[in-house]
């Protein structure tokens, strides 16, 4: 089918792309998206020859259960870092689509509306499809597209309590948890997978809220962080009151990410925790990468329905049908 | 090393369980959790002797944020099924650990005092490491196991919101839900997620509650449960208010799901949702035997350490770090 697979010239894109051109990076990230096997490859030849750019790049991770304004911190925070004119942010929205109805839960550009509106900011809802972490190697990817076309503060975007923030550590720099006045009680349940993973907590909205609800949860926080092991030796969380609205804490926020990333840039532990990151990724990619040329092998495609159909039926366990399956291709002497 | 492999006699294993011996139940299950091929190739030759056995079984999975109550509410409905003395129910609780510290989140069978007690309980934390989800196959080999030992009720608890949630739908037939009392904006973020796989919702400790606060949960959820699609065209999911303490609502919430057992089973949907969970199963048991594999071949093992080098230093994307690995093994023609 010749007809489908419409040329894409990787080399003028990645001129494109490290141009700053808008269009060029969209339709690199969308083939990033496409599951059809050739898409992938371009997109990755497209990656390749992108990489070797230098990354002097800041990644951040925004997290927090919904409610707590994770837009309205990004617009805030935006609009304080493009005070210097030499950043230019990309926003990785990540949408954790509903398995059943595919619709998205965010609603994007519209709700960062200052930002969106300047030429210096990229903002893009990333996939999450078929992870269930809500992050996915396709994140990844699109972090270093933005950054070969020049943007050098990257935001992520993840929603949600104790799942997808797991998976945000494995490609930012600074993760910042966002907690809402009151909060308290609930951190107990969930303070062990973010809070570990958290480099800076915000409490939000404070000017919305009673200063007694606003220090309960800052000092729930401050309480959780000293019962946790460091996650870098020279470096101290530390819980920063905010109020996007009124403009409240944000330039303090962003002087502790600029503060952590010098901290961390001494230490080595910047790029140490950089190069973790891309062994993640490799092993992840190798995954996908691996059941993908799985599935499109000649041998199961024609093996998997009538197994399928054991299954389905119950005369054959799951497990066993795997094995038949791993079996054609892969087997290893014991 | 013959030592450490110590011989699991399978046939012995299966009897046991099928006479209800706990310990060998339990033993089953934590050769699943193993990560050794052989111990996993004992443990699905347990699961496919034991599969046979005709699956009467009721599986229900109870989820919500965490503080909802799910323990205690568990606690009070176990009590309620075992007021037919027919009834013998198996406790999963998925034990979404820290990845960093390894720690565990829940307090299993302290928080289920009443039950632990009870000869026709079994209670059992499930594994969920490396799965974000926080469910995994592992999760579902465990239900199976439980079954073959004669336990016809199974509850799997799961901790988070808008995650787990998802994998939990691949492994139970009713999903309850759990909100408390003044719940409302907040559901906006997580319904489609969640609300779109619940087979019910309880307003939970409605006892230590306002009304009003109770009665704005119920009408946010009836509210939010009628924008959604039907999971099942037969089935409209109730909000029911429960205080597991004053054991109010209880008797109601088990006689719902009763009821709509018996409405799936007339229409055929019990059946059918069971089949697509196996074939699911499937699926997802085939790419974990599949990376499993990959990563014993020895010509993988060799080349890994080499390519992992390459990708940290930055020498090559881990992008082509994975396919020179996948295309060691797989290779296909384009």
């Amino acid at each position: 089918m010749p007809g489908s697979r419409k040329h894409i010239p990787v080399e003028e894109t990645v001129g494109l792309i490290m141009e700053g051109d808008r269009g060029a990076l969209g339709r690199a990230i969308t083939l990033i998206e496409s599951s059809r096997p050739d898409h992938q490859e371009t997109a990755h030849n497209i990656l390749d020859s992108c990489l070797p750019s230098p990354t002097r790049s800041l990644r951040i991770g925004i997290t927090g259960p919904p409610g707590t304004g994770k837009s309205t911190l990004i617009e805030s925070l935006g609009l304080e870092i493009l005070k210097n004119p030499d950043n230019r942010i990309a926003i990785l929205a990540i949408d954790p689509s509903s398995e059943r109805s595919g619709g998205s839960i965010l609603g994007d550009k519209a709700r960062m509306e200052k930002l969106a509106s300047r030429k210096e900011v990229y903002i893009r809802p990333s996939p999450s499809s078929g992870y269930l972490g809500g992050t996915s190697p396709k994140t990844h990817e699109a972090i270093l597209l933005c950054e070969a076309a020049g943007y050098n503060v990257i935001i992520v975007e993840t929603v949600g309590v104790g799942q997808s923030e797991i998976g945000i550590a494995s490609m930012v720099d600074y993760i910042l948890l966002l907690v809402l006045p009151g909060s308290g009680d609930e951190l107990q349940g969930i303070k062990r997978g973010i809070m570990e993973i958290a480099d800076g907590i915000a409490v939000t909205k404070i000017d919305e809220a009673e200063q007694k609800s606003v220090h309960f949860a800052r000092a729930a926080c401050e309480s959780s962080l000293k019962l946790l092991q460091k996650k870098y030796p020279g470096w101290e969380p530390r819980v920063m009151l905010t109020s996007a609205m009124a403009g409240n804490g944000i330039e303090e926020l962003w002087r502790n990410i600029r503060f952590f990333t010098d901290t961390l840039k001494k230490s080595g532990d910047f790029e140490k925790n950089r190069q973790e990151q891309r062994i993640r990724l490799l092993r992840a990619e190798t995954d996908r990468q691996l059941v993908q040329a799985f599935h499109n092998k000649e041998t199961v495609r024609s093996l998997y329905p009538i197994v399928a159909s054991a299954v389905e039926k119950g005369n054959i366990s799951p497990f066993s049908g795997a094995k038949q399956l791993v079996d054609t291709v892969i087997r290893n002497p014991r």
